[in-house]
């Protein structure tokens, strides 16, 4: 058995060595209640990084010399729980171990007949509902209107784009290369794409894709990305923060273009999204994304890294934009 | 008959030069439905400067020399209109005139016996409305939270302070003097108040003086004041941008500390909020401005400069601080 512990407070950009894996070799026994899970997918998110940090946030940062976690696929390989019996699926916040022991607390049965298992990962999991949610209940976004996803290519800004599609908006991507705007075009269905590693006058190129203005913008990467949208809002834009990856790994604090006066000037909004704070929405947001996924109105992209040993690397590979949508471990 | 006629864009600080004094000798007559006014009281908001430039925003730019016109007490001098009888006290939006020809059109009868003429563009008027449906409709406070208001001694922050501590919170107010501090806390009932021009660590000063946090706060600046409030914020903190006076003359785009890494940390929201929007909700907010005025619960302050002569200056003059309260301009 496999752990990986946080060993160090990453500065900057995480690196490898700032992980440490710890071997176990006393086999693990489970008590009355209790389940012992075998690690079958790993999902790796931007969002791991904010825990990494001490900074005060809205979840508690990881310990020190203690597992990191993250949403998990594991199989019953043991139980003595009532609920779940061996060679059932759950998904849940489990953490980053080959083998574990649970209560069973907070994981949910997954059918891997109705869906690949690393789905309930992504566009079942987390990432669809983030996707959903955000959208839908601070976007609140209107048939004909306009629609700007930033980090377009990634699990959640993929997703989103296609939702806008569904509910019939004009919808433009941003993302780092060609080949992830041909695929925001070619196979989730965009408008627009703009790859802004390229673009030289991002609010130029926006305006120019979107030219009743924007409406409705997703952000996931924050920095200058979404200042050159901000020069394209409308009046009673909706902004949904979701994340900030591009200045997740700034050691010193990021400056950008004041917010303020364009959110006056156009009675506009911008809301943090964190997608736990709508938990009695899950049931609904879930409903939408599997009917629409079974129809063939959703699609999605994964990248699929092998190998327990690869977690830290793969959760690194995501400030570079190495996935196009959700980036899982398969052990 | 002197009329004010804005004769260039400001760039940055508004200067005097910038307006035009017009006068007219002929004697104004008016037609069937038509009202002869006299000018009594001048408001000048710092949101006048946005109109003064060409850039989007959400109300048409002045047009360059045409009058300015802002919100105007005026007294009806000579009448041909059902409606209003020489003597009435009328206010809305009017040119900035001596004198003016109107149909009467989005003027509301005003009673200088009930409050004294100058608060229907005070209290009673714009900034009341807006201190009250802003902090009510976007910061929603509940009861023992704690609400930061910036230009607090202003015409709109000075109000929003009372009607924070009528609804229960504890209020701290940023203003950029120590007569100003004192003023807020001896006569408009802050709990704490902050001079921004003797304070070195402003985010330092905030954390002390809100030890819960801040979860509403109420922006009528921007600027490096709005940075610091951002460091203190609580999970789900509500801000209301009103404003941001700070920047208003800057020439070169302002830059910030970015704040949608802090908005996603705390489910945070920031919303432009113009008082236009909630025409529906004046009548509920006129009733409990008057109310609590009445009741003596609020109180509030003026500057009043008199001539019109004096208007273009007394405006500039909003852009260092000199009024205490509301401005007006007294004819």
């Amino acid at each position: 058995m496999k752990t990986i512990l946080l060993k160090n407070r990453p500065k900057g950009r995480p690196s490898v060595s700032d992980f440490e894996f710890v071997e176990n070799d006393s086999p693990l026994e489970i008590k009355d209640g209790e389940l012992l899970l075998e690690t079958t997918y790993v999902s790796v998110d931007p969002y791991l990084r904010g825990r990494m940090s001490d900074a005060k946030s809205y979840v508690a940062p990881f310990e020190l010399d203690k597992p990191v976690h993250s949403g998990i696929v594991a199989k019953v390989i043991a139980s003595k729980h009532t609920e779940h019996k061996e060679g059932d699926y759950l998904a849940g916040m489990l953490d980053w171990s080959t083998q574990q022991i649970s209560n069973g607390e907070g994981l949910t049965k997954v059918d891997g007949e109705k869906a690949p298992l690393s789905t309930y990962l992504g566009i079942l999991g987390m990432t669809g509902l983030t996707a959903y949610l955000g959208l839908t209940e601070i976007g609140k976004p209107k048939k004909g209107e306009t629609l700007v996803v930033s980090g377009a290519a990634g699990a959640v800004g993929s997703v989103v784009g296609q939702i806008g599609k569904i509910l019939g908006l004009r919808v433009i991507g941003i993302a780092g290369s060609d080949e992830k705007v041909d695929m925001l075009k070619s196979k989730f269905g965009f408008d627009e794409g703009i790859n802004y590693n390229t673009t030289e006058d991002m609010t130029a190129a926006i305006a120019k894709a979107a030219p009743n203005g924007v409406d409705v913008y997703f952000d996931n990467v924050g920095g200058p990305i979404s200042d050159a949208v901000l020069f394209n809002i409308n009046h009673f834009a909706r902004m949904i923060i979701c994340g900030a990856i591009s200045v997740y790994n700034n050691t010193e604090l990021p400056k950008s273009v004041s917010v303020q006066p364009f959110l006056v000037k156009n009675s506009a909004l911008m809301q943090g999204f964190i997608v736990s704070n709508y938990s009695e929405k899950f049931p609904e947001a879930m409903k939408h994304l599997s009917t629409w996924l079974a129809e063939g109105k959703l699609t999605y992209s994964e990248t699929v890294v092998e190998g327990f040993e690869n977690i830290p690397q793969a959760f690194i590979d995501l400030f570079d934009g190495k996935n196009k949508g959700k980036m899982v471990v398969k052990i």
